[in-house]
């Protein structure tokens, strides 16, 4: 078939030729009621219900033709989709449960047919609202865990790693991120966007050379380390959450890159929502206890991520990268023991770096985060920023040091001391 | 057409059939001369030549259909015919002169048609009779800062590269190098060779836990870092030289890694003969002289690749990794100078990692080298290889301190006190 965009209306008949929706996931009385509640932009995602009974429902997302983002320079293509449907199966294949369940594809139609999740909300939302999840934390790492360990030099065979990275080269939105995360933000670029207020920290951003030579490292090892099919842009704006549930969604972005890239971005994420209260919870009480409730995800994620992740290795070493026979002499146990510390280690450090650098991006590239843009007193804002600013750039200064998360927590902490300080400031004077 | 493996006959009907070739290199009225020089296991190589104008031939490569190497394990297709020419046809373009010209190939027969060399000689026999090589630093530092640059991110678009990286997934010989080069030497497996009387130091190398996990950090880069299209077997068995010429040949292991591999392959080949004239080279003048002549070709190996590497950056920075915008910023001229200086520094230290295994590997792996194989006396063998895996060792468990290649170049002098003393001992005993 050839491409064609979709409409409300033409979605019904296309939804109705597809045998392993019709008559599979509707019935074939079923009458369709059909809500398009895409961005208008890059792709079309309609949801379609069973009128006669709405337990009956999926969403269809289908990539709009060739288009620029960002004014001239940067092309996409509807081949996107190819990559975000072939990740979704991957993910559906190692962390079911975790991601929408796939129910159709059609690569010449650029379109997936999925769960509909609209019962779910975005997860920005839940924790701008400073809502309690207490399954995210397990649910996260271990879709961490598993998708990135199976796709990693631990699990896969080396010709079959190989193989799966040829199916996702995906050059156009790794250079998006490789400009938008890793170069544009801290250089003169036309897209670039940041409140006034802290336009001092980012001028200082963007001429300090010491901080730039190290966001270059980060970038060197986003374009060239192929660790594992990361996901690349694991924001919360791309999880769905209740209080039962957890759902990564988008991941169009994927490719064989640097594990500690989609850590990183949980973290991050996590961290800028903390600030965010500072805008959105100005009640200290409350907000100091949802920023501990936050905190505490922070740690979880990592420490229950990398807990998983040995785990996992331990009891599928199945990979190419040390086979175990590699530690076959006497102690080569805790060799084997000792190599995979140090592999995790490694892994804490290059999340600070990365997910130092994403906290900088935010501040002053092309797109900001809701949790920060919906702080509607540019002033409050700016206590967010100064401080998200500060902590990005000691995560990347300071990782080499790291020992363990909670030096990334105490970083968050002390650089919460000024942003109490200038938020009190504020409301003296409201 | 469909695969055939050719013949000294149909060769002739071959090359006759090739316009390229025919009428073009040949002429027509041509008289064809077939020597088949193969090693009669992976590929067979024709010299062709004109009797009546012996300047008038050419060299014909062919892979041999699907077969296995290493016993039953390691499986190799005629696909790398298909990578040996495009890497040959890169290397043509990015430094030419350097590598034999290719005037015809076919993907179909997997074989490729090129430039015959056969009045050079193996780089190897040159080096074990001591002749001196005036232009090979020249040469081989200006393949490998051409080749190595203009295929990395610092000149490559980042969606270039990604599409020629798709070009290049070679995961059957990538396998090879993985487990040949970074694993099964330091394990029991089948494969391996070594010679008895250093069984201790292989022994002991095969129970190192520090040593074995510096080793595994290096295949994890090997296997992982993306940076350049490097030949990736570039000892001195893959280059062939005369007094004025230089030509690095066999690249069919090409695929994108660490650019330091290939750097590191070339110093630990020299190094690797600089031992060997302990077994090839009894008079100590004489040896020593040939000796420091050796490690002046290392220092100047190195010292030109990082030269011509840093110029060529400098007047082509036209990739994504550091765009020239990225360092306008007051005090940026100077940020970017230390970024090159730390990018290349970090070259050296990787250079002796990945050139330190490859000292590892020769000793106790599947294939030694013939500088060492060719000493026939089986002590002074043993005193060129003790020496290669104390600095095999060395370069590898150093190497995050190496400064510059004084300090590699230090570590051979300091490993050759010994192997002066046991070379000493045996001769006065014969």
């Amino acid at each position: 078939m050839t491409y064609r965009a979709l409409d409300e209306h033409s979605v019904v008949e296309y939804i109705k030729s597809r045998p392993k929706i019709w008559g599979t996931i509707f019935d074939t009385d079923a009458e369709l009621d059909v809500k398009e509640v895409g961005d208008g932009n890059l792709n079309l995602v309609f949801i379609i219900t069973n009128r006669k009974n709405p337990e009956q429902s999926v969403v269809l997302k289908q990539a709009l033709p060739y288009l620029r983002v960002a004014g001239e320079s940067w092309p996409l293509t509807r081949e996107r989709m190819r990559y975000e449907t072939k990740a979704l199966l991957k993910h559906n294949e190692l962390a079911p449960g975790l991601v929408p369940e796939v129910y159709d594809y059609d690569f010449d139609m650029s379109l997936v047919i999925m769960e509909d999740l609209s019962d779910l909300v975005i997860m920005r939302k839940a924790l701008v609202a400073r809502q309690k999840l207490p399954h995210f934390v397990d649910h996260i790492s271990t879709f961490l865990a598993r998708t990135l360990f199976f796709t990693s030099d631990l699990y896969l065979k080396g010709m079959e790693k190989k193989r799966m990275m040829a199916e996702f080269i995906n050059e156009e939105l790794r250079k998006l991120q490789e400009d938008f995360v890793y170069t544009n933000p801290y250089m003169e670029s036309p897209e670039n966007n940041w409140n006034p207020l802290v336009d001092d920290e980012v001028q200082a951003v963007r001429s300090d050379a010491a901080l730039k030579l190290e966001i270059a490292e980060m970038k060197n090892a986003y374009m060239n380390h192929t660790e594992a099919l990361i996901h690349a842009d694991l924001h919360t704006g791309s999880i769905m959450v209740d209080a039962e549930r957890t759902k990564v969604i988008d991941p169009e972005f994927a490719f064989f890159g640097p594990i500690a890239y989609d850590v990183g971005a949980v973290l991050q994420n996590l961290v800028l929502n903390y600030l965010s209260h500072y805008g959105h919870t100005p009640d200290p009480e409350e907000r100091h206890e949802y920023q501990e409730y936050v905190l505490d995800m922070v740690r979880g994620v990592w420490n229950e991520f990398a807990r998983k992740f040995e785990e996992i290795w331990v009891e599928n070493n199945r990979g190419e990268l040390v086979p175990t026979p590699y530690w076959d002499f006497p102690g080569g146990e805790e060799a084997f023991a000792e190599y995979r510390r140090r592999f995790i280690h490694r892994l804490l450090q290059e999340t600070a770096g990365h997910g130092g650098v994403k906290f900088l991006r935010r501040m002053m590239g092309i797109v900001s985060v809701w949790d920060i843009t919906s702080i509607e007193d540019p002033r409050k804002r700016a206590v967010a920023e100064r401080a998200a600013i500060r902590i990005g750039k000691r995560w990347i200064m300071e990782r080499k040091d790291v020992e363990s998360i909670e030096d990334l927590i105490n970083i968050v902490r002390e650089e919460s001391i000024p942003a109490e300080k200038e938020l009190e400031e504020i409301m003296s004077n409201e």
